[in-house]
């Protein structure tokens, strides 16, 4: 199913069982409410699966790859060759999402959707190359109209992968040097505020490379101004393959009734695109952690978000993803496993 | 050993294996710093252990379980009785801390170190009782010095009963009708903020009894003002025994060197009383989580410290303990298995 199929595809989550699933919650024995987010993730996740006991999910972690010809302009701390060294890293299982990947089981997939390398005689990496790296957005756009749909709707077959495989939980992951520019171009574009207000240190930016960061990304929206008019061309203009790829994981999710563990700064922004696309994605989104990066508190401020984790990580990968994943099994299985008052004999009480 | 001997046998923690640990998370094919808190859980951890790379520890949840005649005041939506309602829930395995628990691998242990009720026939419970139920503070001492200092040795006991059982991380927790009103006690006294700034709505009161609530706790520290001068005096004036008994698991757990997860915001009243009895305590502890009880965010702004996580928790019992010991887990698995950039061939750059 592709972008637009899709997007009707969307239906909005189950009220009906979010109130069954808040009902067996208050009846558990414990304080109304006293698990906070844990009985909110509970409750939302019945929302989407209209199932009870929940159904512990099989997971799934798609890291997009993609590299950003922006780079030349010195917004990043590391070369563009990072990228491909990394993914041989993820597909030998050896960086931070793998590890964390296994500490909540769930399995991790690398898709090359815009990488400037072709890593032909990787085997297990899953091969969906759109153009080889986003052109240089300071001086004019990242990829076509085009390439952006094509993007998006290889994040839409991950996720229909991913469901038919029988995953129930699915998280965003990227890489990609450079890559915190195009997000914070797409921030900027989609969101009430600036440049300044959205653009932070990257993966180690000093203040001076903060500032010319700063700059280029003045050039970005300058040179691309006139195509900032919808969500689709804000991400060809001045977005990521990566990006596109994570607002199609999105999209997909949410038809699919998945629930879309969203890792940090940048997954938010493909995730930012798939909402403006279609408000309803929102309901199927787990927001995993508020990154360091500058950007990313102002963005769940203005959407009035409150993520899971806040343990200024900024990494990327997928890392904060595999980590909120582990709370929502936990949540889960408050759910499924917690005696109830009638059980003990005692009063709910308050 | 007891109170005033394990004090002495408190250590610092190592600061060339703190710096060890960084070189090594420097190493590691990320960003330097860029997974934050995950980082620095690893750092401490090998500053107490002195051990690279971590064992995995063992996991062990101290649950102290008291009562407190300061409810007959009305400062609890629930009655007395079910503090014994909910240990046996703890020993059936039905409680959230025996779900929690679970998720991370962690053994349960009850104690009965103040508990109205004799549950003498429940064959799990460990029975340490020091009195049956701390008196009313509102009207008079909570207990003695000389059953404070018991209740804090019991505590001592069992972090060292886990030490031999070769647990390396232990987790507090506790479970005590009304036990938020010795608490918010304690803040005060030890804190420089009154009652009104650290008193909240417990398991759940409304304005009407917040207010009721706050006024109680006005008089327990005029009833006790004379008595506030030294750490212990405060606990024997204003504590409970279950939070004497926490207070103990730190000290014990400090001199035993293992890390101490401390769970919301009775048991770091516990904590607190540790840490002003030998401050060399606060490196063995990792506040597991910021609760909803407004005293606590306060107490975590005046000791400068960051909890790990902030999902509006508030049933205590020792889960937001359990829920921490997985992040901090992933800490340590992310410390010895991540890839080093000598292993991929990248320079470590920024």
């Amino acid at each position: 199913m592709k972008l637009y199929e899709i997007q009707k595809k969307i239906q909005p989550v189950s009220t009906g069982w979010k109130e069954k699933a808040k009902e067996r919650l208050d009846d558990l024995t414990k304080p109304r409410g006293s698990l906070g987010m844990l009985e909110e993730l509970a409750a939302r996740f019945v929302a989407i699966k209209e199932q009870i006991p929940i159904v512990m999910p099989t997971k799934e972690i798609f890291v997009f790859v993609g590299d950003h010809d922006v780079v030349s302009e010195g917004v990043s701390a590391y070369p563009q060759e990072v990228t491909g060294l990394m993914v041989r890293n993820f597909l030998a299982g050896g960086a931070g999402i793998n590890v964390l990947a296994r500490c909540v089981g769930a399995k991790v997939s690398v898709i090359d959707i815009g990488m400037k390398e072709d890593l032909a005689d990787a085997e297990t990496l899953i091969k969906k190359n759109v153009r080889r790296g986003a052109g240089n957005i300071a001086q004019g756009s990242a990829m076509t109209q085009e390439e952006a749909e094509r993007a998006i709707n290889i994040g839409i077959e991950m996720a229909e992968k991913a469901y038919r495989n029988g995953a129930g939980m699915i998280g965003t992951g990227e890489m990609g040097i450079g890559n915190t520019t195009p997000s914070a171009a797409i921030f900027a574009s989609l969101l009430p505020f600036n440049v300044a207000e959205v653009t932070g240190r990257g993966t180690g930016l000093d203040d001076k490379g903060l500032s010319r960061k700063t700059d280029v990304l003045k050039k970005v929206l300058e040179v691309n101004g006139g195509a900032l008019s919808d969500p689709i061309s804000t991400l060809a203009a001045v977005g990521g393959l990566e990006i596109a790829g994570i607002c199609g994981l999105c999209l997909g999710g949410a038809a699919h009734r998945m629930a879309v563990v969203v890792d940090g700064f940048i997954s938010s922004a493909g995730a930012l695109v798939a909402m403006r696309l279609n408000p309803l994605v929102r309901d199927y989104l787990f927001f995993s952690h508020r990154s360091l990066e500058k950007g990313h508190r102002i963005f769940f401020e203005n959407e009035g978000i409150r993520p899971i984790l806040d343990l200024d990580l900024r990494l990327g990968e997928g890392t904060g993803a595999a980590v909120a994943m582990q709370i929502m099994e936990d949540a889960f299985k408050i759910f499924n496993e917690m005696a109830t008052f009638s059980d003990v004999g005692i009063e709910p009480g308050a």
